[in-house]
């Protein structure tokens, strides 16, 4: 199998794109599929087949000449590249609606997410489980986040109190913050942020929606 | 209250930041403050000043010289220029942990989405309401659609069967669609398509966690 370099820095829009192959080759393989060629992942993925061929050369795996990529080993560079399968610990901040979802969802689990703690202020909650998972006190965040070598926090809670909690969080000694409440969340330099925005999207959708057919 | 025209169609970017505006005038007003500035606007969501007064242009709403935006009427023309008031009815296909999930988060109704269905092709949920939502047989889903005039369908099924059903809503009748699966879904040209990758975002994560530092 063909060695990546998974320290190497990919351009964004290349990231985004690789779990659409990785979810496309996984389809193929448990169809029993072995080989495929960038032109046909560009047919049903509708992205340009030469993009594909410069998204996969950063993995540092080739295609054989009229064969096309190996579906199997593809797969496995592309999971090892994009982190899915090593665990990756996480906690989550504000076990709200949204918050309990996340925790509840076993597909994050599937691709490399454990969230191992949930932290709020509702004292109705703290120390009950959600989905298994322990809800602790806010001032537990530092504590907790050392026992289980958490670098990931995610942030669910009120927008009112996304700002506090996000420092609180970079004090607590997170390494990236995972933002999904709609404000832009400040932080110093060294911070990994990741906003996924549900909220901004709806207004996207609505917006296209009011177009539509215009 | 000045006028503005949802119809009309902003930049992609432009609608993305407006959200971030909306709540920070939002918690601005809950805390009594009358009116606000772009330049502190600018430097509490870490836009450029300049940029934020071309956005609300497009709102057709000016701010006040030396006094700056009156916050109640931004907070409200934003909630109705982004569709958040008004109402839209969606159905989930997919009543997995994700789908679930987001039936039960309350936050997608402050937002302007009724989630007014599910469907599903498990015998054990169908006929069950989830979080107060009803499920249904995926073949019910054109009728239901109809009955309750719903144009947003949101796609939580498993990777394998997304774009099948990606095909079935737009036979349905759906104008828009909601993509939480990984996959790129293919639509006829005149669907709205917006995707939700959760979990592309958290490969980006995992890789810029990588380079933490470096």
């Amino acid at each position: 199998m063909p060695q990546t370099d998974s320290r190497i820095q990919l351009p964004e829009p290349t990231l985004r794109r690789l779990p659409w192959y990785l979810s496309y080759v996984s389809m193929l393989r448990s169809s029993g599929v072995e080989y495929v060629s960038s032109t046909l992942i560009a047919r049903e993925l509708d992205v340009d087949a030469s993009q594909i061929a410069k998204d996969l050369s950063f993995l540092n795996i080739k295609g054989k000449t009229r064969i096309g990529y190996d579906v199997a080993s593809l797969e496995q560079v592309l999971e090892d590249f994009l982190g899915f399968k090593k665990g990756h610990n996480a906690v989550i901040a504000g076990v709200g609606s949204l918050g309990s979802a996340l925790m509840a969802d076993s597909g994050l689990q599937r691709y490399g997410l454990n969230i191992v703690a949930g932290f709020d202020v509702n004292k109705q909650i703290i120390g009950q489980k959600i989905a298994n998972v322990p809800v602790f006190d806010m001032s537990q965040l530092a504590d907790v986040r050392r026992e289980y070598a958490a670098e990931i926090g995610i942030l669910t809670v009120p927008v009112e109190v996304a700002q506090e909690v996000c420092d609180m969080m970079v004090g607590a000694g997170f390494k990236a913050l995972w933002n999904f409440t709609p404000i832009r969340i400040r932080t110093a330099g060294d911070i990994v942020v990741s906003n996924t925005s549900i909220y901004a999207h709806l207004a996207l959708m609505y917006n296209r929606l009011t177009h539509h057919g215009q």
